[in-house]
């Protein structure tokens, strides 16, 4: 690495599989990998303040270039003094290029070579992302690490259709960091290829060599079975090689999939589904998944995990929660997202520690039978 | 006072008209008067944690008899361990006992002598609420302090609709005190008599003639003029004279209406204002009011208040809220609420010290000038 770099890091290689210990240098502090990024889509991790992400343990957040560009604007933000002074947190801040909104907001975009057009939820009005734009709008925000505008498509569609978005994913790659405006952030380029293992060996092999400072893997979590989502990571993984850079899986996050990923070199994770299902009522503990609507929860006076020393763990019974989702308070929001945040972050660094004293086969079993049998009696 | 009294207190005159600076201790802590309390409700002040409130000095907080005993229930209250434990705050709590509700659920109950029958918002079922099972409730709960069941009515109706209602809460106050069920529970005793000043004075007379622990003024701030809500506390605190035990001013917390008030001797008010307002967007400041939804706010780069020291003061912006409120995160109403219950209270203690230097009408002019301001400028 140059000493100029935006980022540095290192990696150290375990004994299990093709999982990494590392830390990664960002211009607002360091990260252990396996890291998980709580997701800020809007400026704020729904409910949380900074304080209570630190609390959580969180070191590095996502934001999202089209929900920050079309509210409050990348340049108003830019106004501001930037992303993380806009939001008063002083940490890394990854932010994603909108590749993701091509994909989920189909029916408000068309794509063309060049780019992409919205029509934006919020008020009807017309947006054009293209690379260049996706780079200058994260260029404006500030954040550590920006992404490379991608396209990702259904991994079901027909080949023709997936080998249309990765090569035009490829051609972005390129042309976002032609587009790259600060020396003092990091860009990560995409790998897409939907399931198809020989799409996704040459996606890897041709952002592999650009001088991305990272490497992300998109197109997946996005409703292919898990087997199909490790299969992709084998093939990636193998196709990266000893590349040194930090590899992030785009959009997963759920406390299964994590030790999945970690075993086949994956350093960083996001995921809105930590504050997404605790917005519904459910928590996720040692003990599996619990829904705090049922019933019975209503008459439990012990904490959602005895284990866990979050805010509402150390301070609220689950019956207190119960009532909170009954009663439809704002509380009830809070407190259960500091808790799967936590929660969520507390594992990762249970991950870590495993790698490094040799545990990871026995926290990978005890997730997975809680998490399996959570499901089963939900 | 008794050794044995549920709550000792002891107040000193002021050279401020009848205004007394004091304190209550009850057995779960001391509170400082004059003093405001946060409404919680459903055992939240809605979007904030017990951590949240002791940051903000609450000293003492308000519950709810009529929304606890329909959900979660006031016996499940108690099997958790009553409302202290349940909600995690181990400060004082006054419960309120549904007479407010008597009033604005009209159109879901219906009031005989004996007490009133409710129809719940919840789920249609029939809900019996007397004077003696409302202090049932509150036993139930636990709250330090207890309120008689009242029944309050617009002050602009008829005046045999008025004495009817006043001479039922006069009847419902000795049934009150007879049914009371704990030791460690005191209850006051609640005036009635709408804005007419003879009214006032006999219902003055007749409570404060029984042996409650605290007198309460209701009927207040329900659609009167600020004129009519100053002469009632006149006639009220003439008839009370020197009655040596608290004065609590119900439902009332506007940051003008306090002065007027605590000008004629009233120790504890309790509003929802506060986090009501706050969740619109609007905040109050030393430079009064501030809409977080206005346009301009959506560049400024200062806190809501410089002076102020809590959580949102200290780590945000205005334009930072401003765009949390136009993007509808739940961040907005708990970071608004956070800083209007810390206004209030430091309002509050502001006022404690005006008592005691003699700067009193200083503050109420800034106040009011400022409030007054921005009333016409929004």
């Amino acid at each position: 690495m140059s000493l100029h770099a935006p980022i540095t890091f290192s990696f150290a290689s375990t004994d299990v599989g093709r999982a990494r210990l590392g830390r990664i240098l960002t211009p607002h502090g360091g990260i252990d990998t396996p890291q998980f990024m709580p997701v800020g889509t809007q400026a704020t991790v729904k409910a949380l303040t900074p304080g209570d992400l630190r609390s959580a343990g969180a070191q590095m957040i996502l934001g999202n270039t089209y929900h920050l560009n079309l509210r409050p604007t990348a340049e108003r933000i830019d106004r501001l003094g930037g992303l993380h002074r806009f939001m008063s947190w002083d940490g890394p801040i990854l932010t994603d290029s909108g590749g993701f909104q091509v994909f989920s907001l189909a029916h408000l975009r068309r794509v063309d070579n060049d780019g992409a057009t919205f029509t934006s939820h919020l008020d009807g009005s017309t947006h054009r992302l293209t690379p260049e734009r996706a780079m200058e709008i994260q260029a404006l925000l500030g954040s550590d690490i920006a992404m490379a505008l991608d396209q990702l498509v259904d991994p079901g569609l027909p080949r023709e259709q997936i080998v249309e978005a990765m090569e035009r994913t490829h051609r972005w790659a390129e042309r976002s960091l032609e587009a790259r405006g600060r020396p003092d952030q990091a860009v990560f380029g995409i790998i897409q290829g939907g399931v198809n293992p020989s799409l996704r060996r040459a996606s890897a092999t041709t952002i592999s060599a650009l001088p991305f400072d990272g490497i992300a893997i998109g197109g997946l979590s996005v409703g292919e079975s898990k087997a199909e989502m490790a299969a992709t990571l084998d093939v990636v993984s193998e196709a990266l090689g000893s590349d040194a850079r930090p590899r992030y899986l785009m959009g997963v996050g759920s406390p299964v999939d994590f030790f999945a990923a970690v075993e086949r070199g994956i350093d960083l994770f996001d995921c809105v589904l930590p504050t997404r299902v605790a917005r519904t009522g459910q928590v996720w503990t040692d003990a599996g998944r619990l829904n705090l609507r049922n019933s019975a929860v209503q008459d439990d006076p012990g904490p959602i995990d005895p284990a866990c020393a979050c805010e509402a763990c150390t301070n609220h019974s689950r019956a207190y929660l119960a009532h909170l989702f009954r009663a439809q308070e704002l509380l009830a929001y809070r407190l259960a997202s500091v808790h799967n945040v936590t929660w969520t972050l507390e594992l990762m660094r249970r991950v870590r520690a495993a790698l490094a004293d040799g545990s990871f086969s026995d926290l990978h079993q005890r997730v997975l039978t809680a998490f399996v049998r959570s499901s089963t009696s939900d």
